[in-house]
């Protein structure tokens, strides 16, 4: 049986993991073909790692890495030492590790925030399961500006 | 016959890698001596793992990785983020793989944007091409100003 | 026995290793499933190496690595370097390195700061114990904005 | 006999490589001692995998790696990364790589731009040259203020 | 005979690899337990790879490796770079590399910064032996805010 690894952190204010996690268990072949592996880490920074882990100790194919950036300037410098380091571990195994970062200044309201997050988790989980199993949906949307969160920007007129 | 990789992504508002493919289509040895192998990602930060995968899986010489970064700057980090990536799965592949980036700031009007992106995809295609076949065609343009998507700049006079 | 790691610095002005190393002495199973590896270097920017040997030649399952950067311009550059370095050891080693760094910007009240310091050392020395032997408290908070240092964030209304 | 790479690209406006080669041709040894191998690729994100090929594949001792950034705040982030990409592969191959960039922000005169071209990538072929064959000439020069293309700052006073 | 490498530029305009031979000449030990190989390389960005050379080729257990950047703002990216490198050199052998770099900008007065570069790479020649020979001084000054070139900001009041 495949595995899909899911990682996410105490720090995020919405339990990211378990919306991937939910969405996977939706999908055709959950629990036949393949199964979901879900680890908690403390915060993004070490994310990097622990999808590392899910790839090495855990043979995970594919993992999905949550993260929840604070809006302060010293946050988004870590956010991008998250994001190069999850960079890294993808390089290095040779395999998809999906980033799913919801920064705290995309959205003010918390309703819509949250909405947000639900949507972008939700639509990577889907990349997850179309990169393994069905690439032809990705490569029917090449070009079409499909978004994962809010509205897709679609297609340029041509 | 030798195979020359081609990913894009959903995200853009362009079908960017089916210009690489049809450029390449053009270009003489194909279906004789290379073909293209085309895949689809969902976002400028999963090219760099996809070319390593295609060089490494696919036996892949060289490969061509298309993006189109938004001009937010949340957006400018993110593809800074993904160029690093591709710089280090070069490095460490020891392969090509031309980053051909269209950003949206580059050009406002929808119409000359699109004619930029063509532009600069087809040519990118051909450097893939002369990288693996026609190095003389590279070195004969050494120093000459040549840019990818607008006019050359020209040699400085001398 | 399993080892845990602790390194610090010269450069900080807090001893942050000894308040790592008191909260792991007081956690169930010290002395007798874990012992602690201690180690001070010159700044921050040793302690990715530091953390590497603390992992290859200590045989250390995890490493807290702390640091204390300064508020100057030069001096975040050289965190973010000293950040950088922390994730590439962590990556390549395939185990946690929790970067502990409480930034001197974060808190002006000199008392305030050291009870910042304190509290966020702590939780991470608690963190690296459940990462290594209760994984499932990691699992329980996860998305709850948990915080080290100040107080947790707490999850976002529903 | 040894090989000295060099590599150079179509974007620059001034033929660096040819400036290089014809240096190295007046230094002793050549055509004896060693020989010259010389590259162009597209743009200066291919100089660090080219750097590494003449390396690896064609049994460079040392290689000279040419660019000439644009001053846009787009051509100076590339060159951030084609900088660090060229900085991986001096890393990961143990072999130095002279990055020889000349920024167009540095000079706004042609003619004196192309000057300070001439001297900094003829300096730099020299520089090769001793790091191979003559490191004494490094040695006495030490903390002497040297500079590429422009006159040397010269030491401080004591 | 265990072996200290020291490698500096010839861009700096003091001659800092030297300062460090004669601290480390001084120090117990110098001449029977361990000796010093010194390089001297054209710029910092060829420290990192200078570095990695002197621990593979020439088996050194640590170096020193010293910088002088100047104060624009090109500059200053560059010396990112350069400690990035570094750090790389650093993680990818497992060996201590001190960073030993003095900024142009620290210091304006030419003689105040002479004894700045002194007192910095003579206090990281005594890191570096205390790494290899007495790790128990760098442990019990763990936190007590110390500096190098300038003076000591002491521990902070309990």
């Amino acid at each position: 049986m495949d595995r899909i690894g899911v990682v996410d952190t105490m720090f995020a204010r919405i339990d990211m993991g378990s919306i991937a996690e939910s969405r996977l268990a939706g999908m055709e072949g959950f629990g036949e073909h393949f199964e979901v592996v879900r680890r908690t880490v403390p915060g993004f920074k070490d994310l990097a790692v622990a999808a590392r882990r899910l790839i090495e100790q855990e043979s995970c194919e594919i993992v999905i890495a949550c993260g929840m950036p604070g809006g302060a300037e010293l946050d988004q410098v870590c956010a991008h030492e998250a994001a190069q380091g999850i960079m890294l571990a993808q390089v290095l195994t040779g395999r998809h590790i999906l980033e799913v970062f919801v920064h705290s200044q995309e959205e003010p309201d918390p309703a819509k925030f949250a909405e947000l997050c639900r949507n972008r988790v939700g639509s990577h989980a889907v990349n997850a399961y179309w990169l393994l199993y069905a690439p032809e949906e990705l490569r029917k949307r090449a070009g079409q500006g499909i978004r994962q969160g809010g509205a897709d920007a679609g297609p340029l007129p041509r």
